[in-house]
């Protein structure tokens, strides 16, 4: 079974630094292994504080559902299958920046979490993680 | 690099009770530095008690954020980008009365919470405590 | 019935802050009401962010007791009654620094807690709150 | 005033995880800036994963009080000055594997923390991180 190396997870968190100095903003980058435990963390200067916990969430919530946090954001709203499903597993992150990470086999063996600009560039720094 | 002093943390909690007191609300004061950390903290007497803990949060989420919290809480409603945000970082708040002190430098030093009016009251306090 | 105002707790802190200014150590001097709850905080530059924490839970400790910090780690040691009391109440802190304010009448209306340096200076500067 | 970089703390991580390498321990290591903030964070294959949090809260311990966990330890015993000190700030860690990052001007900027073998492997891993 293939998994999540600490040097991918270098790897794969230079890619996203790369962006996110290229694109002037200062990111938090996480990367979780398939148990949603925490592999490696970078936080670049001056990014926000707050972000270095929603990083984190961010990717463990990618995961824990083996999905984009997005994906997650679209049901858990007013009236949605999955109203407030933030407060469970000690807080969940369900908007854009969190995106799994998938083994040539198809698996699911980690997730990255990427916050501290807008929800936008977060999600095309975490994409720049995966390239 | 400049950083918050007590003696400053003093001096605007001072004045935001001044205005508390001129407007007639009893409110809680903190004052945080720029790692979301207490510095000074004052409550007026009979303040709602469950706002102490409010006007700590709000200072730390403006200070994580270095910006105010009614900011993040344009964002963070239903269908916004940040939607329920509030259940990272241990807890943040995203309603008016958070605001960071930035230094002459541009720099954000700091931040102050008010709790215990309307939020337009506690906002007119934290104003106040920037002055 | 008698109740710590603000206006008390600024001055028993200004007392608290002159002598540990006196001592030459950076304290963090916390004021709880005889419920427990937060009525003010100051935080000396360069004190130890840890003790921040300390200060607020050992102040909230003697209030919930009525009596100082001290005297229930005598109680709370290994083969004591109170063994491990400390993981009560979200946490409690049985070393000195934290002493209840007792009104002239007799009755505990609220509590210091003082953390930043040695226990030994902690309690002195404790008991200058109270003079 | 010196701040602790991104680069710093993943150049001393490096020297760390060359350590833990040479003595095959598989180590999880975290550099915390002053105020306790998560900078940067390593594990290495198969280290075991409840060290991730303690290796965590052992640099924010050493962050928040300026010196080594294993200094605290010394204090935190039964009969001791700081008898369970570690029920505070939602969790210290008083044992050794935790040290300030002091700057040449003498302040502190920052921790390490390293968890994952014997405490005494633990130790020289920090150590090694410090050269």
């Amino acid at each position: 079974m293939s998994a999540l190396t600490l040097q991918e997870a270098e790897d794969r968190t230079a890619a996203g630094l790369a962006k996110a100095a290229e694109m002037g903003v200062a990111m938090n980058i996480a990367v979780v292994d398939a148990g949603g435990h925490l592999l490696h963390f970078s936080r670049m200067e001056d990014a926000w504080l707050g972000s270095i916990d929603i990083a984190i969430r961010k990717a463990r919530t990618a995961a824990f559902f083996k999905m984009p946090t997005a994906a997650i954001g679209e049901l858990s709203q007013p009236g949605g299958d999955l109203y407030n499903v933030e407060v469970t597993n000690g807080g969940l992150v369900s908007f854009g920046g969190g995106l799994p990470v998938v083994a040539a086999d198809g698996r699911v063996i980690g997730a990255v979490g990427v916050s501290g600009g807008q929800v936008s560039e977060d999600t095309v720094v975490a994409e720049a993680c995966l390239v």
